[in-house]
């Protein structure tokens, strides 16, 4: 401890130490909830693996469903980041897409991704499920956007956009239920592999 | 009524009139679980819906975590059936696997295998727990089976065919979050739809 600083803390430093509190809630509250479950995860087992009491989570975020939607909130925040950075990128719509893609297969293999795809929309009380639901079609309309780009410059096949973008997203999300963070393959190259797959298709060319 | 027959049933007539008593049970509680999440619906509101009462219930299928189980094993049940049924078709193996990824797709659109789909193995006690992993590796393996036999004969790519099962189950498990019953596309028709997606691939040919 540097005893010529002030033992009075300064409003910013104040408020990294809380967002550092509130972070370290968030994630120890996702990787539970991944773990056990949602419905198998008391916020009282959260706070006693940080060691601090329920009511210190209710003062940072709030209560359990609050604590999730935070949770799928950064997982889709991660994920709108992904679909933004691809958009801008050069090359063909075909390019942008698998760009985003690559990124989205990885974020769902990270612990706020994987807790978007393991929550059911049911998991959530009426508002926080309205607001999920809301974000998610966002990143839906970013996928078909990005293939409609892909579609008209020629360098996608021609497709129904939007199923097009569910089988891809269903296909890319599924790792959230099955990628063994312990496995031999890292999460980008197990992204790009699938990516590569989906874009080639599994008939011979 | 037909007053000419024996007022008592025969021992036929039982069997059959309790597994009619069986299945309605388990088409009201897994239309149930699908529509409001397992942790979010209660064996009474099941009984309710059929004016019996939670112990009649126990008494045809035992505790909500045993209905779960009878619930996904029919959905099970029903993919081991559709890749049983594939195996034995003529055609390359191209064609067999996506006979199965159709029916596999259309099952997924269906009450119990959508209810497969949205259950999480934590949702489960362990034991029944360890039985719904069992029959997913079994569809798993059935799936890598045609499309190892698809590469060999030619007729599908060559590729990793544990990252190409997961990935195509994936894009098909999918539909049992999106699907709407309602939609004007049927079952049969997006299953197809998506399966020739996925073997053409999203780059022009």
């Amino acid at each position: 401890m540097d005893l010529t600083a002030s033992p009075f803390p300064s409003p910013e430093e104040k408020r990294s130490v809380r967002a550092a509190k509130r972070d370290a809630v968030l994630r120890a509250a996702v990787q539970m909830f991944n773990a056990r479950g949602f419905h198998q995860t008391s916020l009282d087992d959260v706070a006693a693996s940080l060691g601090i009491s329920k009511p210190t989570i209710y003062h940072y975020l709030g209560n359990k469903d609050q604590v999730l939607l935070e949770c799928v909130k950064i997982g889709l925040g991660q994920l709108i980041a992904a679909a933004e950075d691809a958009r801008t990128r050069p090359g063909t719509g075909a390019d942008r897409l698998c760009a985003f893609l690559v990124r989205y297969a990885e974020i769902n293999m990270d612990d706020f991704g994987r807790c978007v795809i393991r929550t059911g929309d049911e998991a959530l009380m009426p508002e926080s499920r309205e607001r999920f639901r809301e974000l998610k079609r966002r990143i839906d309309t970013d996928m078909r956007t990005l293939i409609i780009e892909g579609i008209a410059d020629g360098s996608l096949a021609p497709c129904d956009p939007k199923l097009a973008a569910f089988t891809i997203a269903g296909a890319l999300n599924w790792p959230a239920r099955w990628h063994d963070p312990a496995g031999s393959e890292s999460p980008e190259e197990l992204a790009r592999h699938m990516v590569d797959m989906l874009c080639r298709g599994f008939q011979p060319r």
